[in-house]
């Protein structure tokens, strides 16, 4: 143990990997082994109300399925706030590191608990990569971004099964019998994945998200968020957050943040690269600190 | 990158984790965060037929639910071998381990799937740990140890729904209605886990593990499996696979190779500990490549 705690180049830092909306761990499995054949080791961690600490409304089981009741049973993850999600996100990366400063790797719905997390404990990250991921100006909440024209077209509202206003989740349903329905998720989620891999994925899918994630917002500052060195990876073949969004998240971030500005990579690949393209992913974050101490030299 | 694939100690080996039947990389979560707080990276893994490479029977998504259907469905694993399994996990710790040997942990019927890659390829295992897995002897088909005295009140084979020579799989039914099948469930896996926390580990589940994996056998020599530095995790309180059986396990093993006897380590815990106590394991895995030029020492 001794000397995997000594300190390591920037290029040797710990990576974490947190996913988005509805996915847990278990979407990162094939980067992490990619990483690890380019000498660099992760930790996918499970965020809050996702995965192991995923919560199904008692809807999802009953047989056969009830349509009205699914739309109408509150979330069991009403009471689960941006706050909840950015401290476990925190701990997981003080544990994860080790005390050494960690890159972390926040995909879709990940990159607000993770930009959060930055603006609490810019200490805390090498570097932050946002893969497909709302990276919101700040004091902007995600829900704003739902109505922009740059989204006009996402796949993901339509997927919707419950008003979220009503209970209180964004709530989708993985299990459904319905092959229209199945085929949405899908092409929202995976439309460039094999289908046996795509299913898989569904199988795995959650059904509740906390609203309370796109409700909320972060106040950014130039010492917190500002200072932390950060990379945006531009999937330019998403139909969950349109490349014109993503776009649109690093132009705004570089304006309010001039002399830090966003490293951008891109993929022509879907909403979920991790699977369709592991080895890029890969490339990409394995390539990433190497710059690092540039992107370092130019933060505030 | 360059100074992480510098040689580290044993002590500093990749930990590769490896599920058992019906899970995924997804239930290591909380293990690789207590790995990663220990200073020991690792990297969990997707067995054959599971995980992102899970299939599954067409009528688990058909509504309403029809057991009949269910019950006779040909598995979509029917053609998934257990030496499909072993080369896949020998690729995986190549790439994971960039060339070095690595410590592989295996969970429950992980048991088999290691013991057949360590003894095709024991070069790559710095360690091998079971932890509350089979571990069958020379020639022995896991199907076998089904029958044994020692064995007998597990609950497993009555958590079954289909006839495993009929579909070709051992198919269980996560997606169950019926909450005293989820009920069998949970004191099946995880009778000492917090009921939310087996509830999500429950719907992660997939639903069928390939029948090869329990009929087929591997056969072990002195400088294959007998080689390799072993550790045994006994789970005390195991519902799946009972202490007896485990126990007999480490018998046997020491009895056909009693040059390199295994070391054995204890845990008060059901067949999950890694949801269960994962400090605990953690502590186990984090420690016992310290013990490793010893156990090397005196393998053959």
């Amino acid at each position: 143990m001794a000397e995997a705690k000594e300190p390591l180049s920037p290029a040797g830092a710990p990576i974490v990997l947190l996913h988005g909306f509805w996915h847990g761990s278990w979407c990162w499995s094939k980067v992490a082994v990619e990483l690890a054949a380019r000498g660099r080791y992760s930790v996918a961690v499970d965020m809050a109300g996702h995965g192991l600490h995923a919560r199904r409304p008692a809807a999802a089981r009953v047989d056969p399925f009830d349509p009205r009741l699914f739309a109408t049973e509150s979330s069991p993850l009403a009471g689960t706030s941006l706050a909840d999600a950015s401290d476990l996100l925190v701990s997981q990366m003080k544990k994860a590191g080790g005390g050494r400063p960690c890159v972390l790797v926040a995909h879709s719905m990940g990159g607000p608990v993770a930009t959060r997390a930055a603006q609490l404990a810019p200490e805390l990250f090498a570097h932050l990569v946002y893969l497909a991921a709302y990276m919101p100006a700040s004091g902007v909440p995600i829900m704003t971004y739902g109505q922009a024209p740059e989204q006009a077209g996402e796949l993901i509202s339509s997927a919707l099964r419950a008003d979220p206003r009503v209970v209180g989740g964004l709530r989708i349903h993985p299990g459904s019998a319905d092959p229209q329905y199945h085929d949405l998720l899908r092409r929202a989620f995976y439309h460039d994945v094999e289908p046996e891999l795509a299913d898989a994925a569904i199988a795995m899918l959650s059904c509740d998200a906390p609203l309370d994630f796109v409700v909320d917002s972060t106040e950014l500052t130039t010492p917190g968020w500002g200072s932390v060195p950060r990379t945006y990876v531009v999937c330019e073949r998403d139909h969950a957050i349109l490349p014109p969004l993503q776009r649109r998240f690093i132009a705004e971030a570089d304006a309010a943040f001039p002399d830090n500005p966003t490293h951008v990579a891109g993929l022509e690949s879907a909403h979920s690269p991790f699977l369709s393209m592991p080895d890029r992913v890969a490339d990409i974050i394995a390539g990433l600190s190497v710059t690092r101490p540039a992107a370092a030299g130019s933060s505030t």
